[in-house]
């Protein structure tokens, strides 16, 4: 089983079928930025008329066992998620809403303070506000997942320890094996999985030791030793995959519409673009390579299998649904 | 069983409570008349609150299934619809977004000319629109029912004639027995009927011989006629029961935001407010006398039963998935 717990695509009928192709049964698909409600129920349409479009190929994942129905029937699940939270504007209730429309994941921020946290660019983490405290609450009550890929420290430590039900960083990997910003600290890591959480490892070459020419060996080491340290049982693949995408894009991703300056984010003045993907994995057909690579460092079949998308499919099993109390 | 085809009351705990009391097993519930997506989307987070405050009497109704459970936990399963094209806007893929979140009914006009089609107030029908036919099909794909209560003759044909599926008039009662505007001729209950549709008999007293004071045996042996005339299983109950609004209300359902003037509708100048109710008929314990008043017309168990709520739960089960082709 493969699955990818993040994705922001160009999609196109030559991706899904590269999706096909590299034996990718569930996907976790970026659906807004900084999209309000209404422009997110427009990314929603846009989703159903490909499910109409490409029925052979995709379907709209909600529920684990929809992972399952995929595999069957030769499909790929695709399962929704924002990386920010102004799909619910200032509105509680639209979190139900937005969980009925299918949404499973929702960063508490990108990059930036937001009503709900402080993301990991802000000089000070304020931690959770008055709102994100009860937006916890009823993303816990619903089966929204809490993602603090894009959160500051702080923000996220207090989220892990806040919410009842696990929490997710979805696509990063560990600031000691590249200290970039967006990559995470032992006590952040430690209070994901601690709560039992998820950790997706970023094939986004800014969160790559050596980002471009990052080693598959590197790449597959480093996951061996985070395993050791926290636990293989929750661990997964977050690939960041910007497939196809334009530079206006990866602007949009880091400028939205707070600021009239540009903000060049990961990147910098000589390289505003997305980075050229490393040269194992270029797209989905490519997953095989790091299967091969978790093989190499020693990892037994069923670790690879669990970090290949057995950890996420159990993840998504337990916290997709209404909370039981 | 007993179903309602049709309610727009001003819910309250006594109101659910007296749904228990009255048996009512399931209620199609109006929550946009003139609403645009977002406002509606707004009715639609008012009653989530609802079914998280009082979980023991009522729940989401999607499925005829859900009937069945709450039979079972002695609940009302809430079922939801519209009473004018307004949720959509001028956006077609608005119809999959609101019959996801639970839309198992739309009126493709309330009164007026609409995006769609012709409503009963105007005084030229032109039938259904270019935009009509797209939605149509669009409502017949996802499982998202016409209704054309309100709906010119033309229209209602038309919409009858071009459905793939069956449609509904979910609250009116036959021209012949009581000549009013909102009442349907012959051509359009045979339209509908003939499709495979469901007609709603009211108790709103507009739409009743003697209007409040119309007897429950006139009501009664009414639909024992019409039974006659169309095919027991096309007929249900659709009451129309506006509990406990206040007359501003009304107004509102007429007026929405179209005019400037006031229109009184099916109302007059000296009658503007809701009209009272027939005694035999004051709130949803009252089902009670309309299934007696059934069975002294001389129909079967079975008969009556269908006209309660079988023949409802039979249209449900048949109408609110996706198209098989």
């Amino acid at each position: 089983m493969r699955i990818d717990g993040l994705q922001y695509a160009n999609w196109s009928e030559k991706i899904f079928r590269q999706l096909r192709e590299g034996g990718v049964d569930a996907i976790h698909v970026t659906i807004s930025y900084h999209e309000n409600f209404r422009e997110t129920v427009l990314n929603f349409e846009k989703w159903n008329r490909w499910f109409e479009t490409y029925p052979d190929l995709i379907m709209k994942g909600q529920w684990a066992s929809d992972i399952d129905t995929a595999r069957e029937t030769g499909r790929t699940a695709v399962f929704f998620g924002f990386q920010n939270p102004s799909p619910i504007e200032d509105d509680i209730g639209l979190v139900e809403i937005l969980h009925t429309l299918g949404a499973r994941f929702m960063q508490l921020t990108y990059n930036n303070q937001s009503l709900l946290a402080t993301g990991c660019y802000e000089a000070e983490d304020m931690g959770i506000t008055r709102m994100g405290k009860q937006v916890i609450k009823e993303m816990n009550r619903v089966g929204l997942v809490i993602d603090m890929s894009h959160s500051a420290d702080r923000s996220t430590i207090e989220a892990a320890e806040l919410s009842e039900r696990p929490i997710a960083i979805t696509h990063a990997n560990p600031h000691d094996w590249s200290p970039a910003l967006r990559n995470k600290k032992d006590a952040v890591i430690r209070a994901v999985t601690g709560n039992g959480g998820m950790f997706g490892f970023s094939i986004y070459p800014h969160h790559l030791k050596g980002k471009s020419d990052c080693t598959l060996e590197s790449f597959c080491e480093m996951i061996a030793r985070t395993a050791d340290s926290y636990g293989i049982e929750h661990l997964g693949i977050g690939t960041d995959l910007c497939q196809d995408q334009p530079d206006s894009i990866v602007e949009w991703m880091r400028v939205g519409r707070w600021t009239k300056e540009i903000d060049y984010g990961e990147g910098s003045k000589s390289a505003p673009g997305f980075p050229a993907m490393p040269s194992w994995f270029k797209d989905n057909r490519h997953f095989g390579n790091i299967e091969a690579g978790l093989k190499a460092t020693g990892m037994s079949a069923d670790e690879v299998a669990g970090i290949m998308g057995g950890n996420w499919y159990r993840f998504f099993g337990e916290n997709f649904g209404p909370q039981i109390k």
